[in-house]
C-alpha cells in the first residue's frame, strides 16, 4: 500500500510533537509537511531533539496553503477560529481534515459560539463535521472529510458517562466531574505559572467555574448541567476523573455490563470494574480506563476515567481517526500498552 | 518561664519527625524522651540526619512508663488501640496526653469501634477526651487531661463544613469532600505500593468507599451520610480537598461572611474567598487555607480548603494543642508562613 | 516466518515487565512463559494492569526447567549466580540465553569473583559468552548461545569511552564518571529508602567508593583503574554520564570524527556534538545519545552520555541482542524515538 | 532592642522571596520597604499568598531612593551592574548593603570585568566590600559597609574546598566540582526551557564550559583553573556538588581533622564525614553540610557538599551577614533543621 502523505499545521506545540512521535512508527503515513510560525526554518530536531533518529530532514515550515495541497490529510493544531479559517481552507482544497482545536467539535454553533466568544468562521462546514470519538461515531469518521477530534476533558467523560446515560443508569441531573490533569495539558507555554518551580510539588484548581469543556461534555453525553472542576497535577502527561452520579444500579454488576456491552471489542477502552484504574496505566497508551465503586448509603456511583491527554486526548485519537478516514488498521501507529514506570 | 518536658511515643513515623523539627524551634518545651521500638538505641539524627544540629545526642529508647512520667505532657504517635493502651496508663500517672491516632478523637464509643473494628481499650476516658480542633474547641482544650488530635483529611474537612453547616448555609446531604492528600500521609512505609517508582508520577484513588475518616468527619460536622474520596498525589506534603455541597447562599459574599465570622481573628485559618488556595499556600506552614466558587446554575458551592497534612493536619495542630493545654502564646514554634518554593 | 518462543525467568522486576511490554510490540516473538517466585498464580496484569491488553491470560509460574526448555531463548533477571545455575542448566539444555545478571559479563573470573564475593557456579561457560553491547560484539553475538547483557551504567559508560581510548585520544588514567541514575535502576524494592518520601525532591551519592560497575566499565575499556560515582536522582528512568578525561585532541573535531566513526550507521547510538544530550532525548527509547565538550584551559574533554537504563541499559539492548542472535531486524520492537514528555 | 529597617530592593524573584520568607520570622528586623519594578503597586501576598499572615499590608514598590534611604541596611536581588550602581548610591547616602548579585564578590575588578563581560560601575568601593562568605570572613563582616553575598555554587564550593588547599592537603591543579542545582537557581522565569513540562524527569548538564561562578570559586580558593560542571536537577531546592581532587591525606581522619578544625563552633556547617550528606539533609534550613570518600586506588577525595542555594546559597546567609553586621545573634531567623521531607 502507498503511503498517505500528511501535514501537521502548528506543529511545534505538545500535540504536534506527539502527532510526530506516534506517525514516526505508522506504516502508511509519511509526514510531509510540518509548519510552525515561530519555528519556521528550524529542524524539528532543533526543538524536539528526541525526534531526530525519526526526522534527520524534516523542517518547520512558514505556513503555505498550495504546499499543504499536496497532502491527503491534515491535522491542524492551531487556535480555535484559526483552526477554521486555515483548516476549512484545506477541506474546499479536497484535503480531508483532523482537527485538534474546538472549531469542529459542536454540532450547536450558538453553543460553540457562547462558550468561545467567538463567531464561528466556517459556520458552514458544521453540519458535515463529525466528533471524533472514535468509539461513539465510528461509521461517521469513515466517510468524514472534517472530524473535530476531541478534548482531552470531555473524551475522558464522555467515554465514562455515555453508556450510563443512554442506558438511564444514572440522574442526568446532578452529574459532578472532578477532573485531575497533567501540565502538558496547558500545552508548551513560556509562562511563569506553568514554570516548574510554580508547578511541581503543587496542586490546585483553576477554572473552577466555567471551563470550555463543560459544555462539550453536555452536549455529547445529554447531561443539562454538568458540574465541572479542572486541577492541575503535577505531572506531565494524563488525566483522571473522578465522576459523581446518582445511580439506579441495584450492584456494580449491571455498572459493568452497561459499559461492557458498550465496548466490546474496543481495543482502547478498558473497563477495570472495582480495581481503579490509574495516571500509570494507561500514560504512554491511546487507552481509556474505567473503573467504579458504588456508595450505597448515598444511592451515588463514583466513576473513576483514565487517559493520556496527548495519546487518547489528542493526538492518539487523532490518529485513530486518520486510521479510521482512510481504512487503515484502526490500531496502526497507536501504542496500547501504559508505561507503567 | 521553666521549660516543660515533653515525651514523644512512637517517634520514628513522619508525625514523629515533625513534632521534634517543630519542637527544635519550641522556646517553652524540651524534648526529654522519645520512643521507638524498631529504632531503639540510635541516634534520632541517624534515621533523620536534619535534625543533627537539633538533638546531637538524644536516642530512642524503647518505651518505658516510668521514664516517660517525668513528663509533663506525652505525645503518642502510635497505631491505634496500642495509643489508648499507653496513653491511657500515661494519663492515669499524672501525665497530660495528646494522642494523634484515632483513640481519643470520637465522642461515640460505637463508631469508633465499628469504624476500626477493634474493641475501645479505654473507653472509659472517653468522656472527657477532648477533640483537639482547636479553633472549634479552644476552652476545653485548656484545661483537658487527654486530646484527641484529629486526622488530617477531616481537619481540613471540618474547618470548611463546619461553619457552613452551623449557619444553614448547605444542605447536609448530598455533601461531597473529594480529597486529595501527599504520600506522607501514608507514613513511613516500605511498601513497594509507596515506592518511588510506583507513586511519582502516577496519581490514583485509594479506598474509593469507606476510609475510615469519613466517620470522623459525620460526627464533627453533623453531616449525616458523606460521600468521601481520598486520591493519592505524586507530591511529599499536602492535602487539597474540592468540596461540593448544595448551597442556600445567594451569593459568595454570603459564604465569605460565614467564614470571616466563624474565624475572625484566628492566626492559621485563612480566607481566601474566590482566590483558591493552592497546596504551595500552606505547604510547610500550621495554617489552613479555605477559597470558593459559586457554580449558580447547579445551585452547587464549591470549596477548597488545604492545609500541610503533618503540620495542621497532624503534628502541627499538636503542638498546637499543647501550646493552649499550657497557657503559652499558641503560636509558640508554629510556622505561619508557607514555603511556596 | 514463525515466531520464537521467549521465556522470561523473573519476570516481576522492572526489567521483567519491560521485557514484557517491549516483547508485546514485537512481530517475531512470542512471550510464552514467565516465571516468579512471590507472584506466581497471579495474571501478570494483576501486577502491571497496563499490561491487560497485551497479555490477557499470561499468568507468572514457579520456574519449572522442563517447561522453559520448550523455547527457543530464556532471558534470565535473577540475582546474580542464581542467573548462573538456572541459566547455565537452560544453555545445556538447548536453550539460547540472554542473562540480564552480572554472571556472563565477565571475560576474567576471578575479576567477576573478587567484585561480587562469590564463587561463579558455571565457570565452564565463562569462555563462550559473549558480552553483548550489540555495537562493539555484533558479530559474534550473532552466534552466541550465552550473552551477558551488559548493566545499566557499564553500557552508557563504555559506549562514551571505548571509541576514545582505542584511538588513543584520551589519557586512559585519572578518567572520572560521575554517574546519575533513576530510581528504577534499584529494582522494585520494598525499601523505605526507595520510598516516595525519602527519594522525591533529593539527590544523592551512594556507593561513594567500590560500585561494582566500576570493574566491569574496566574490564571493557582497557582503563585500569577508573574513578566512578553514582548517584541516585529523583526521576523514574534515564542514566546521565558525566564523564572527566585528559585528552590529547586539538579540537572538538577530532573527538566528533573519531565517534562518528565508531558508530557510522549505528541506528541506536547518536552523536549530539556540543548539543549535549539529556534524559528527555532517549527516555523511552533504545538509544544512547553521547555529547562532549573542550575545557582546553585544562586539557580536558567533557564527555555527557545518556541512555533509559532500563532499555538500552537493560531490556532493550536484551531484545536488540535477541534479534541479532535469531537473525531479526535489530530495530525489530524497539523504539528508536526519546519520549521528550 | 529596637528593630532595624530593612529594605528589598528587587524583591518579586525567589531570592527576594526567601529574603521576606526569613525576616517575616527575624526578631530585630522590620521589612519596611520593597520594590519591584513589574509589579509595583501590588501587595506582596498577591504574588505569593503563603505571605499573606506575615505581610498582610505591604505591597511592592518602584524603587525610590530617598525612600529606602530610610533604612537601616538594604539587600539588592538585582542583575549585575544595576545592582552596583543603586546599591552603591545606597551606601553613599549612608545605608549598609547586602548585595546578592556578583557586583561585589570580587577582589579582583578585571576578574568580575572579563567574568561579566561589563564594566564595573562602581570600582571606586571595591576595596572596601568584604565577601560574605559568613564563616571565612565573619571579623570583616562585622564592620562592613557593604558584603557582596555569595553565589550558591561558590558557596557549597568554598566552603569545601578552602580548608583542605589551606592545610595543602589537596593538589590545587585538576580540581573538578561536578555540581548540580535544583531549578529556583535559575530565579523566577517565563521561560519554556524551565517550565515544568521542560524540566520535570528530566536532567542535564548546562553551560559545560565557562559558567561564571567558576572565577569566583577559583578567586577564593586559590585554585588556579578548577573544571566545573552546572547540572540542572529536577527539584525546586538545593545544591549538592561531588568534587573530586588528588589528595596528600593519608587517610580519612586526616581529612575530617582538617575540617573540624575549620568549622569548630560553626552551627551552619555539619561535617558529616564519610556519611555523606543528601539535599534533604539541608533543605529548608541554613546549613551546609559536607561530607568525604577517599578512592585510595587512585590518591583522590570525592568530598559531596551540600546547602540549600536559596538559603546558604542565597537569602540566608544574606541574613547571616546582617546578623553580623548589626551584631545580632548570628542564627537569628535563620532554620539550622533541615527539612528532610
Amino acid at each position: 500500500m502507498d503511503k498517505i502523505r500528511v501535514a501537521v499545521i502548528g506543529a511545534n506545540g505538545y500535540t504536534g510533537f506527539m502527532l510526530l512521535r506516534l506517525l514516526a512508527a505508522h506504516k502508511h503515513a509519511d509526514v510531509a509537511y510540518v509548519t510552525s510560525r515561530s519555528e519556521a526554518g528550524k529542524y524539528v530536531w532543533e526543538l524536539y531533539p528526541a525526534l531526530e533518529g525519526a526526522y534527520p530532514q524534516l523542517k518547520f515550515s512558514e505556513y503555505d496553503k498550495s504546499a499543504v495541497e499536496n497532502s491527503d490529510v491534515a491535522f491542524t493544531a492551531l487556535p480555535h477560529t484559526a483552526a477554521a479559517e486555515i483548516g476549512g481552507a484545506l477541506v474546499d482544497g479536497g484535503v480531508k481534515l483532523i482537527d485538534l482545536s474546538a472549531d469542529f467539535r459542536y454540532a450547536s454553533k450558538a453553543l460553540y459560539e457562547s462558550t468561545y466568544g467567538v463567531t464561528h468562521p466556517r459556520a458552514d462546514l458544521l453540519s458535515e463535521a463529525v466528533y471524533g470519538l472514535c468509539e461513539l461515531n465510528r461509521d461517521k469518521i469513515k466517510t468524514a472529510r472534517i472530524v473535530g477530534n476531541p478534548g482531552c476533558y470531555t473524551t475522558a467523560a464522555i467515554l465514562a458517562l455515555r453508556p450510563l446515560v443512554e442506558s438511564g443508569l444514572i440522574d442526568k441531573t446532578g452529574v459532578i466531574v472532578d477532573a485531575k490533569s497533567g501540565v502538558t495539558g496547558a500545552g508548551r507555554k513560556s509562562d511563569v505559572a506553568y514554570s516548574f518551580c510554580e508547578t511541581d510539588d503543587n496542586f490546585k484548581v483553576y477554572s473552577a467555574v466555567g471551563h470550555r469543556h463543560t459544555t462539550e461534555i453536555e452536549e455529547k453525553t445529554g447531561i443539562p448541567s454538568l458540574i465541572f472542576t479542572p486541577h492541575l497535577l503535577p505531572v506531565k502527561r494524563g488525566i483522571l476523573e473522578t465522576i459523581y452520579a446518582k445511580t439506579m444500579a441495584k450492584d456494580l454488576r449491571e455498572i459493568a455490563a452497561c459499559y461492557e456491552k458498550a465496548y466490546k471489542g474496543e481495543k482502547f477502552v478498558r473497563i477495570c470494574g472495582s480495581s481503579l484504574p490509574e495516571l500509570k496505566t494507561v500514560r504512554g497508551s491511546n487507552c481509556a480506563a474505567i473503573g467504579f465503586a458504588l456508595d450505597s448509603a448515598n444511592g451515588m456511583v463514583k466513576i473513576v476515567s483514565v487517559i493520556d491527554n496527548l495519546i487518547k486526548g489528542a493526538s492518539g485519537q487523532a490518529v485513530q481517526n486518520m486510521n479510521i478516514m482512510f481504512g487503515f488498521d484502526e490500531a496502526e501507529g497507536l501504542p496500547a500498552v501504559g508505561e507503567h514506570l
